[in-house]
């Protein structure tokens, strides 16, 4: 695998804009990879190739989704959760990626689930608090992702539930699940430490 | 079953303020129930019983879940959750209820659940709207009550979700998927008529 490759090749399947928010994810899981003991060149990687099918027309990931047996409940949820499950099964078909949790970073970027790995937090906050991004709360969620991955994704899960709320729009149910086992997992680390 | 009596044990399990605020539920599962063609007597019936084990003692209400066969999952969640279950327990034990859809709308009126029948929808909202209840937000509920069940109770929900959000306090996912089916429901009545 040649990352300059891979680099032109992701680039190529996105208009400018994601592409710049790709370049700030992958700076972003870097530097979240160094402060919290991650691995930088796996957080590299799975934040290179997050969005990899994100501007890929909805017909072709449902396509996807239909014929690659891919989990067919996503059909059923917002379409926003479709990219990810896709991404994860085009960068290993057409770029044979195969370190299987790069590809669950990638799977679970957008949802989250439970048991996250730190891989799979770096990556998923890293989307949320890249420099473009400018959403209301984002300067609370990169304060404390200063202190805790944990903690951060709490608030950027909860911000994304509630906007959700907000919209009367279905809330997908491995979001909460997420949230609610890292808030555990926060409860027995206080308690262990 | 007399109801005079029910009504007299019911009073004697709880402080004077949950009393107050049952008769408070069990005026507007009426009303909900003539307006949208539920059942009043049942109504009045799940709303009378639905706190009967409210001011429980926690220790009373783990021991009804663990010995009870009640699912085991409630002890992982809030306390708050735990008495509408121990309630339903309860009233059959200890009243002889056996009307599986009263014993429901008890079980499942903190919660909600998929699938929520009209009963369900009924006390679970005549719980959130009740004269007594004044948090913020209840009026827009109430509003929207006057128009919709399902509506109404997605803003209910919403409401209780988006306070364990600002709280940092784990969310039930029965809610979520009880708020993701209401909002399918009403597409879906949307499209058929």
């Amino acid at each position: 695998m040649n990352l300059d490759k891979l680099r032109e090749a992701t680039r190529a399947q996105m208009p400018d804009k994601r592409w710049k928010h790709t370049l700030g994810v992958v700076d972003s899981a870097v530097e979240l990879a160094k402060r919290y003991g991650g691995d930088p060149d796996r957080a590299e990687l799975a934040a290179l190739l997050h969005d990899y099918a994100k501007a890929w027309a909805v017909d072709r990931m449902e396509a996807v989704i239909r014929e690659q047996g891919l989990p067919a409940e996503l059909l059923d949820h917002d379409k926003e959760l479709w990219h990810s499950h896709v991404g994860a099964w085009a960068v290993r078909a057409e770029h044979g990626i195969d370190d299987e949790e790069v590809l669950d970073a990638i799977r679970y970027h957008t949802s989250g689930r439970e048991g996250m790995t730190k891989l799979d937090k770096i990556v998923c906050l890293a989307d949320y608090i890249e420099p473009g991004r400018a959403y209301p709360g984002v300067d609370l969620i990169r304060e404390r992702a200063r202190h805790s991955l944990e903690d951060a994704l709490v608030a950027a899960f909860g911000s994304t539930i509630g906007v959700l709320i907000e919209r009367g729009k279905r809330i997908f149910p491995l979001t909460v699940l997420a949230r609610n086992d890292l808030i555990t997992q926060m409860k027995q680390n206080n308690n262990g430490g």
